[in-house]
């Protein structure tokens, strides 16, 4: 069978590190204590609103405050180490941790959720993937529509950090083409992180309130537009109705969240360069321009599908077409409309948007962009050494050359991507779901979408059908997949741990 | 976006190089006339049995031989011109033109099909993939039958002199790896078709009349056990009962069938080893080991779930697993149970095994296990580079290293042949099938297996009902999947033809 084999030998301080679990249980505690901290926002929301489920959320940030900061006092040191085992089990363990604590405010709460449905709510928020299992949003009090929005907002920045500062460095799925020409070798994570960290989270938040705005002068209430501004900029797509965006019946605030889904899919390395050094930084964006070309692309065929089938008339075809497109490419997962009415056709091509995804470096999920680019290049190069049995190409994303071990290493990632995703829709299959909706639930949770296709999971559905054990296996493939695959994975191979 | 660039321009004789259109034609020509002389089989069977048919075997046989012997003729020169470019018009021409040849008896005969249904049934042939329009085969006169086997022959052995000889030549999609020791570069394909032609026909003949022999002694009568000896060792699966094996209710026949399956999907190298150096060539076969490690694994999972699920019991659980394992990942397509009632679980392992397919340099289709082990090795190879930034890693299929760009042809062609599958359901999605009947017709078509899931294609069903507009999709799908994709695809580049 095939095997590998390592030619060098490691170098001697490398074979007898051993990881630095202190230093990882310091950094995930104080990140948890944080997200305590976080639960006072959700709980003055509800004493305000004279809503018991206050005294849920002030339990659940004292319970997460005092084990995240008694976890972070107890393994702080001088110097934390943070290598690459380390930066592998912190992302992980963060991610599971946090969904943890994360849950406990849905499962105490008057919502009467299972502890299952009550992780999985948690672990759809942090990812950003935006499936739900509550039914009646709009009789939900405001402090459990707040922590949704909240758990997915900070889930959102998180994965632009982990994606801009820990990713590049561990190499993962191609990720390293994500590297500024200044950032170091994997050795060195925590610098990275404190020195990117602030300028990400100044163009999330900027993002974040003008998002707001738009919304509030659109017609929202402030806290509708508040939740919506939290949950397009993480695309994640959680909304305060179950109707979703749909819910409105609002044009313009339709058009909000196109513009806004669009540009939180986009590279946030674009937006600091654009921060330097101006427009051209985006225009420039090898991933932005392939990104409006497939987006284009796509809305295009389904607005002369909706007009030509005389399913929807002319303009509101081309918006409802440009807000598929946005929230299915940026893997939020609004609602303007139930698509799952419009014939198998349209369901395809939606099918396809939630595989490919948006822009590596955003919060959104999905293949991405970038690994599309890269995967094309490669079949491209393929053709032509066919053809020219003597000639030598090179597989380019923009002006960049992709060397060899990163083109392999995102045809490695695709490879994995496709297993998952046919394990996932096996493992739902066997769990008593049809076809559909088990293969539509597989890429939805994987792709860190949202809805599903189908009369269940559709986009007028939700998940709250679903069995625990459903529940649990799509709690894990969005983890898996919010986490690239690989992060998660390799924690499961004996070598990791040697 | 990502583009190419060739850094080396090509030598000068290559690029003022004209594709040489009369060695194409003459070679077409040579191989339509065999076509046409293969004809007069049928008639004579059917001019034995006193069906009328015979005339349209005649017939037949006549067109066919006299356009395919002008062109021959009136093409012939000295010393044909055989490079890259005329080895892929050749290849794609060939299976096109002799599609179209033995469709004729099809259209012409009492079976009233029309000309898509004619044509699909004779790629399907070609292809060896088993897939039928036709109902009632227990009525239809013998002609037909055998001529539907001799297809499938004929195509089998093509496809394996193709797969040995022609396709390493033209580094299709990671094929470079089948190349022998022995064996030249791409521009002498002919002399090296001329060396290896005699002896795979040789094996495959002698395995084809061990099997008649096997099948005959099993209890089938001598016209059947020709019939299926011949489809059996084209893993194309044709039968004379609408049942198929399944209508013989004999148990030693579908062990028969089990044994020669198998064999008939190990790579043919390893027979040529075997008769050169003995039986330690086939168990050293990387492909082999891995490939009964695949069929194992699946046949032991498929008979837990019968006997736990309490569905069959254990004797016939063994073997219809196996049997279910062979037919499947061998791409043959006979069907000796309808497994389509055997729940999702099931129906998902043998979805999993159409995508998978039997081993390279056989005349089994699917993805192969040749590419699946090198993927898997890919994989591993980016996992041990995560976990070991600082080691160096080669990717192994058994001992022999594979170089990175035969891993990225491989990539490659991973990433057309998911793209082919959803481009093909998407288009039959459209043409009005249901889901399950799309994307399981996608994967039969273009992995050439025969049968596919739900009632519609399941293995108790046929394409009958399919419109002529969805076998002309599938009848392309065959083609395409049949020609290991690049090869066919290559000609619809503008820069092939300059």
């Amino acid at each position: 069978m095939s095997g590998l084999r390592a030619i060098r030998a490691l170098p001697p301080e490398m074979r007898a590190g051993r990881i630095d679990h202190a230093s990882v249980i310091s950094i995930v505690g104080m990140v948890t204590a944080m997200l305590g901290l976080a639960m006072l926002i959700p709980a003055v929301a509800d004493l305000q609103a004279g809503n018991p489920d206050w005294q849920v959320f002030m339990a659940g940030a004292f319970v997460t405050g005092l084990i995240g900061g008694l976890s972070w006092l107890t393994t702080r040191k001088a110097a934390a180490r943070l290598e690459v085992r380390e930066a592998f089990m912190l992302t992980t363990l963060t991610w599971v941790v946090l969904a943890g604590f994360g849950s406990l405010p849905f499962y105490f709460s008057s919502l009467n959720l299972s502890f299952a449905s009550a992780f999985f709510e948690a672990m759809s928020g942090l990812t950003t993937t935006g499936a739900t299992t509550i039914v009646g949003l709009e009789d939900a009090p405001p402090g459990i529509l707040l922590w949704r929005a909240i758990l997915q907002w900070l889930g959102g920045v998180g994965i632009i950090v982990i994606a801009l500062a820990v990713l590049p460095g561990l190499r993962v799925g191609g990720m390293q083409l994500l590297q500024t020409e200044s950032s170091d070798r994997s050795e060195k994570i925590l610098p990275r992180v404190s020195a990117m960290a602030g300028s990400i989270l100044m163009i999330y938040g900027t993002l974040s309130l003008a998002c707001l705005i738009a919304y509030w002068l659109a017609g929202m209430g402030l806290f509708e537009a508040l939740v919506h501004a939290l949950t397009t900029l993480a695309t994640g797509g959680f909304s305060t109705r179950d109707a979703s965006i749909g819910g409105f019946h609002n044009v313009m605030i339709e058009w909000v969240a196109i513009i806004f889904m669009f540009a939180s899919s986009l590279p946030f390395l674009a937006y600091m360069g654009f921060l330097k050094g101006g427009a051209r930084a985006l225009g420039d964006d090898p991933q932005i321009r392939l990104f409006a070309l497939v987006a284009l692309v796509a809305a295009a065929i389904q607005t002369i599908y909706l007009v030509a089938g005389g399913i929807v008339g002319g303009a509101d075809a081309v918006r409802l077409s440009l807000f598929n497109t946005a929230t299915i490419l940026s893997t939020t997962g609004y609602a303007a409309v139930d698509y799952a009415q419009w014939g198998p056709f349209y369901n395809a091509v939606i099918f396809l948007m939630m595989f490919i995804g948006g822009c590596a470096g955003s919060s959104a999920g999905g293949l991405k962009i970038l690994r599309l680019g890269i995967l094309v290049g490669v079949l491209r190069q393929h053709l032509s050494r066919i053809i020219r049995p003597h000639g030598i190409f090179t597989v380019r994303f923009g002006r960049r050359r992709v060397p060899d071990d990163v083109a392999v290493s995102v045809c490695g990632f695709f490879f994995l991507y496709v297993a998952t995703f046919a394990a996932v829709a096996i493992l739902l299959d066997i769990s008593g779901l049809d076809g559909v909706t088990a293969l539509s639930a597989a890429v939805t949770a994987t792709a860190n979408v949202g809805p599903g296709l189908g009369p269940v999971i559709g986009p007028a559905g939700t998940f709250a059908s679903f069995t625990d054990l459903q529940k649990w296996i799509c709690s894990a493939a969005m983890l898996l997949g919010r986490l690239e695959l690989l992060t998660v994975l390799v924690l499961f191979i004996p070598r990791f741990w040697r």
